[in-house]
């Protein structure tokens, strides 16, 4: 069993993006990963997705996930469940850092465009 | 793309654990079960296993892990990497619910004690 703690996990700050890999293949977990991310006021991910499921859990701040022309509201609580390939962007509508777990049944994860090129992933 | 809300999901209320399924395969999710559950103070799962990984983040309260001889404290911010089989038992050794995600890499999620037994679970 391996302990960590999330403060001791560097962040990887993208523009807007705060993220830490709290799980991963490189981490002794092969089935998924579990992220951490804030997303600053103003801010969203592209619209991307991923090959393979993921699950959203929203802890705090408030947003939209776009998704199939529409726009779902999250706030702490919301959760999303996501099948592979479904075309998403998650936008901090608040005034404060939207934050989330999430959690992708891959690892590494491939992610994709809206044309499918591959997003390479800075953590 | 499937939208819940943690307050909307009933709880499975166990002795001294109160258990949500954030994401299984009959919420559409095949790979990976999400769990939030929250331990009452002077509770403690029962000492057992699963065949498959799991990752806790532990979100409120305090307690340890027990494991292989030690225990780990756990509280707001741990994140415990578990391989597939290895024995452990949360114990809420606070004053406070002991609150965390757990994240398993089957669904349904086959559960065992020490002695190999299955244990069946409520939810």
């Amino acid at each position: 069993m391996q302990v960590r703690h999330i403060d001791t996990i560097a962040p990887v700050a993208l523009p807007g993006i705060e993220h830490r890999t709290l799980a991963n293949r490189a981490a002794g977990i092969a089935s998924f990963e579990v992220w951490q991310q804030a997303l600053a006021q103003g801010t969203a991910t592209p619209l991307h997705r991923h090959d393979c499921e993921e699950v959203i859990v929203f802890t705090g701040g408030h947003g939209v996930m776009r998704h199939a022309g529409r726009e779902v509201p999250c706030g702490p609580g919301t959760v999303l469940l996501c099948a592979p390939n479904e075309l998403h962007q998650i936008v901090n509508t608040g005034d404060a850092a939207l934050t989330l777990y999430g959690i992708l049944s891959a690892s590494p994860v491939p992610v994709m465009d809206a044309d499918g090129n591959p997003i390479p992933l800075p953590w």
